[in-house]
């Protein structure tokens, strides 16, 4: 199994494509406006960080009892936070959009960024032309939709899966109802995997190519965590290593040249410390 | 400051490019003998791997209080262990070399060790033309060496540095006396740099190409060891870390485009876990 260190990306996540793709096909007088987004994960951090290298203001609302690791990551970059109860943070959102008349940059369900995210399949076929399978985490559908979108174009032969937490298996009920489905918020620590839904646009690019969700345990993913790191020398958050829970664990049996995305690997030190004792 | 990450390679560390460069060029009948070596670390666990991978046998000599996971790491590659009192170790890997007729590969002071070692600058000259500087840890010196003779030959221009143990500061005084200066043990973090001087071989292509030796603090790769875990996800050892060391403290002004090797990610789990706390 080869793995695609997604981890190692400024911010230490693939949301860093997204976000800088999004924020740099913004017109000069959209980014003059400034951006907003209410992700408090890897996506926020992403935002403010592409939006101080392209010039551009963000605003990043979070929930009040965000950690103190991320607020100060967003902080160095120089975005300007929001903190609101968990609940309100979508609402809060879009009135700061249209009060500040803001532009706003989804963490998923967004062309651009979708576009920015399929970059990631695109260096996987530039290094690994033999590749027969990609698999990749699955939350709101970003990184999947835009993988999705790559192997069509470029090579529709590549089986794609989706590993999700079982806790919170959107892809699954997705891929059976044919359209997604609204999930109450699950306690799993996959905590980058849970928005409530699937992406109705993400959606319309997974459909197409993927055909198969896998779904893994926390216990199989805090395996795959302390795997990473006591034989890797590989810090990755459980989020970011479901794919390869769902290898050492036989959900998917390997066949030609398969390929693991590591989605990120922001991670609480203390959680860490745990898993990986 | 770029990092060269070769504490990803297999077995965690740029060992393995020697020693399998070593073992690969060894004739039939001299495999057919098998190899004897008796470094207890990450050369030794590289020897075991890539007689593994070569089709030969590898003896491998360590210390009797040899840390447990390295035992194991050596042993998962079949290599077979002997274990003698630390101060026997260079005696004994003589004695069986001579009873059982097996060929020596030693960490550093031999030219296909070296050659192999060659092959970390030629992919920084590769991937990063227009690098100005690079830094390496130094201990016997295989790595410093095969990185003067890929810049001698490529690219003169490139500054060399070594990067060493205050505690151990070897290459300082070879420079200053013109010839490789013997030491006694020394009590530092940075364990995979302190062998009783540089090699004889090693030193005469480093001293056409280095000029300056830099030395860092046990405190200093402390700090260095914590930031590249805690900022960039990456488990590097002591050892491994000295280059970011000497750069965060401010004992070279990067000019140009600076690289700085990363050597090695194979640290006790405990003292890691204390130097990130």
């Amino acid at each position: 199994m080869w793995l695609k260190c997604e981890h190692l990306q400024p911010v230490g996540a693939f949301k860093m494509r997204g976000a800088y793709t999004a924020i740099s096909r913004l017109s000069d007088a959209e980014r003059a406006r400034g951006v907003v987004t209410h992700s408090s994960g890897n996506h926020g951090h992403a935002v403010a960080y592409a939006a101080k290298l392209l010039g551009t203001h963000a605003v990043i609302v979070m929930p009040t009892n965000a950690p103190q690791v991320k607020i100060e990551g967003i902080k160095r970059h120089g975005g300007e936070i929001v903190q609101v109860p968990r609940e309100d943070r979508e609402s809060t959102a879009l009135r700061l959009e249209r009060e500040r008349n803001l532009v706003p940059v989804p963490p998923y369900d967004h062309a651009d960024v979708i576009l920015g995210q399929s970059t990631c399949a695109l260096e996987i076929l530039d290094d690994l032309p033999q590749v027969t399978t990609i698999m990749t985490p699955i939350g709101g559908g970003g990184l999947l939709a835009g993988t999705s979108a790559t192997v069509a174009a470029l090579k529709p032969s590549v089986q794609v899966y989706g590993v999700e937490p079982a806790a919170s298996a959107k892809l699954t009920a997705a891929l059976a109802e044919g359209h997604p489905v609204h999930f109450a918020f699950a306690d799993t620590i996959a905590d980058g995997l849970i928005p409530p839904s699937i992406g109705s646009l993400t959606f319309e690019y997974i459909r197409r190519v993927v055909k198969e969700a896998i779904r893994v345990t926390d216990e199989e993913i805090a395996v795959a965590v302390k795997f990473l790191f006591q034989k890797m020398g590989l810090r990755v958050e459980p989020s970011g290593a479901v794919t390869v829970a769902a290898l050492l664990h036989g959900h998917l049996k390997p066949t030609g040249t398969t390929v693991g995305v590591l989605s990120g690997g922001n991670v609480d030190p203390e959680l860490f410390a745990r898993l990986t004792a």
